[in-house]
């Protein structure tokens, strides 16, 4: 067999199981948002509108964060040229980080090419620094944490999704000198779901663990000033590491963890994928900071206000029309479709027929049985955008002939819900003009 | 033990070895490169050189791809918003992949965030789709090539660097039914030696394995139209997966591998770390793709060679001055030391007494006992830059002692050597006016 073989062999497998993935080639327009051109395979261009972006609030197409990059590209240039230790530290980046570690009220930051990046590294050099350790590992944590918990060598136990009480038996087995980290999300990102962060501090407190927390769904979105889920809550004092991504709240590229200063030099020293790797481009740094430094103050507080406000009313009104909305208490809007190849099939149709841009999310994303359409509200959705989705879902829902479900699971919209349905309009831009 | 006291142990041995590493704040500025601004541990702020920036060609400073980024940013924005699947494949990061296809000559190119990623994503899911793939691996390869390996779980033998007997033994051994990948680097980037390319692509055709070539050190500083060493050799046709940097070279931030669609196709869907992570960001792949394409024409002929020019005149003058420069065939300036505190003090003196910014490369990045001061003159380096770096590099080896070579090693320059030593200048620009 030639190795062209295999590689087709492994292709085939993918195809065979319908879950071969084609890339959507988007033209996204720092004017329109939520407007893109989507460049067809077929040569053709099509105006659509984005509602899966993980640039959850839209920074990554505000005027202020591309100011802030423009200007550093301008002054510093548009790369670091070196790894950290070679000429690569630069002056925004040091000042990221600075930035990052008062975020989250922590003595020390460092600042990744990407958040997968910054679990790789993170946990790996954690786990193989501290002697016999044993990784306390959620059940649905993020590929980029099981890469960095493999990565470290360290004993690995799994404890069910954010269940503190197959926790704490692990916990209790491995004993209070035995070291342990527990490692888990605040915001587990497919289902939306919220992980009882205080409750699993008291757990680490007891049993004399080091709780490590991936905030990436999270930062930019949550709590006063933009820390994530455990600022909300006031536990990050309670929190060892956190961990971030710049790309999704913050909508630039990058990744991050905070942590005590002990902590990030041993990451900082000992983290291969660290140390061998040119540095984050001052560009890219100066408009994260100028991302975080936004989110931090009342701007924040406003587009967080209205990210939650946009993300309730699209859960009110895709369930008060029957559609399968799994419930959670985030800006994720999950809907229930459990069949891989319908899920592609309604994410095509909603882009045919009503230029609705919504990747189907199916296995190895979520487990098989589980697959459904991701829907990520923005505050840059205005109420009519929502009547529009609604529209075009129920419109495929009854194409597809996809079950819908009893109207008494209407998630609540606080206050007085807009009658959306009664006013779905959304009027695409004039792209030719905006893109020349 | 505390947790906290494990970390500080595990910084404290690095202490004792004296590799602990004190990271350079700098403040690269585009209009004055190769100058930069050092903020110093203190608070103060000097003036400073740079003579070690894997920003070979000042690509990442170049007015350009600066304009490149900045127009890029304002129209497309910042960040791409989500990973490859789901909204993040952006229409910048699609044409740089075809530019990059394009100067490599290959069918197929995928973008990553970094190159360290790419040779982790590719080679760990090369490695696992081949059964029983036994990876021949040259001795001296990098960090992300080795952990691709691991990742990979294939088997692993080291072959002795730029050994093609021993390649071949190993060959021959494995027979020619078992699949078999070589991986190893076109330049090796911190003693600057060369492989036999063509060589090792022979072995491969008459034992039917498959080739993996790193050309991070050489993508656009090598070939007519800068493709690297492999182009240069014209050798790239018969390199089955070419991975390359956008970050050296290139100037900016991101990797790629470039291959037949097949292996593409195989590494975009099944390598995790390509899979979970946030697509690179519209304005770094335009700002990419600008160096690339000036690098593909004429301007990549004359940049080139003025980089030629400078590194083979330091290497000439330096040696002329009876300082230890260890010979290679590529713009690469290792000035061996052989021992990590004087190399420290070294870098630490030239810093002090001559604004001249020199890491020291010490252990894990070289053998113990072949420490030294790496240099990369650049075209913006000038004679008299080069001048001064002499001057200064003596005045360092004299003050600690270092031992001078017989000046019969002196290496050639290729017409007439420019007298540098008599037209020693180095003139500070006005950077406070330039910062402001
Ligand atoms: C929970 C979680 N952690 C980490 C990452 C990686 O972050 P980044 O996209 O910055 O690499 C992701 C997704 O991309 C994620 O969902
Ligand atoms: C040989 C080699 N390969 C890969 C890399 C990683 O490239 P990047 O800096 O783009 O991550 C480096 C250095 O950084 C390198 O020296």
């Amino acid at each position: 067999m030639g190795y062209r073989a295999y590689f087709e062999d492994a292709l085939g497998r993918l195809k065979a199981e319908k879950r071969y993935r084609v890339f959507v080639d988007l033209e996204r327009d720092a004017e329109h948002f939520p407007y893109a051109r989507w460049h067809r395979e077929d040569g053709g261009v099509e105006d659509v509108i984005i509602w899966c972006s993980n640039d959850y609030l839209g920074m990554g197409l505000n005027p202020q964060v591309i100011e802030a990059m423009r200007a550093a590209a301008a002054k510093h240039g548009v790369g670091s040229g070196g790894t950290r230790n070679i000429a690569g530290t630069n002056h925004p980046l040091v000042a990221l980080e600075t930035e990052l570690a008062d975020l989250h009220g922590k003595p020390g930051c460092l600042v990744f090419t990407s958040g997968w990046i910054s679990n790789l590294a993170a946990i790996s050099a954690i786990g193989s620094l501290l002697p016999d350790c044993l990784i306390l590992s959620d059940a649905y944590n993020h590929n980029s944490m099981i890469e960095g918990i493999k990565r470290s060598g360290a004993e690995r136990q799994i404890f069910r999704h954010n269940d503190l009480e197959h926790l704490e038996d692990l916990l209790k087995a491995a004993g209070r000198e035995r070291p342990k980290l527990i490692a888990f999300e605040s915001l587990y990102s497919m289902d939306g779901d919220i992980a009882p962060i205080g409750k699993i501090a008291d757990l680490a407190a007891r049993y004399n663990a080091l709780t490590y927390l991936d905030e990436v769904h999270a930062v930019g979105l949550y709590g006063p000033r933009g820390g994530g889920i455990a600022d909300r809550d006031g536990e990050m004092d309670r929190i060892d590491v956190i961990e971030g991504t710049l790309a999704k709240g913050f909508g630039t590229l990058g990744g991050y963890v905070a942590a005590d200063t002990a902590i990030i030099d041993a990451v900082r020293s000992y983290a291969a994928s660290f140390i061998f790797t040119t540095a984050l481009s001052p560009a890219l740094a100066a408009a994260a900071q100028k991302a975080v430094q936004m989110l931090k103050g009342e701007q924040g507080v406003d587009l967080r206000a209205r990210h939650q406000r946009q993300a309730a009313l699209t859960k009110h009104a895709l369930s008060a029309a029957g559609l399968p909305v799994m419930a959670n208490a985030s800006h994720i809007v999950p809907v229930f479709v459990g069949d891989a190849e319908r899920c592609k099939a309604a994410s095509d149709m909603l882009l045919a027929r009503h230029s609705i841009y919504i990747q189907p999310i199916n296995y190895p994303t979520v487990a098989r049985g589980t697959e459904r359409l991701r829907i990520t509200p923005s505050p840059v959705h205005s109420d009519g955008h929502v009547a529009h989705l609604v529209d075009a879902l129920v419109d495929v829902w009854h194409a597809l002939d996809l079950p819908f479900t009893e109207t008494d699971n209407i998630v609540s919209f606080p206050g007085a819900a807009p009658r959306v349905s009664e006013e779905a309009h959304c009027t695409f831009p004039d792209f030719k003009k905006a893109a020349e």
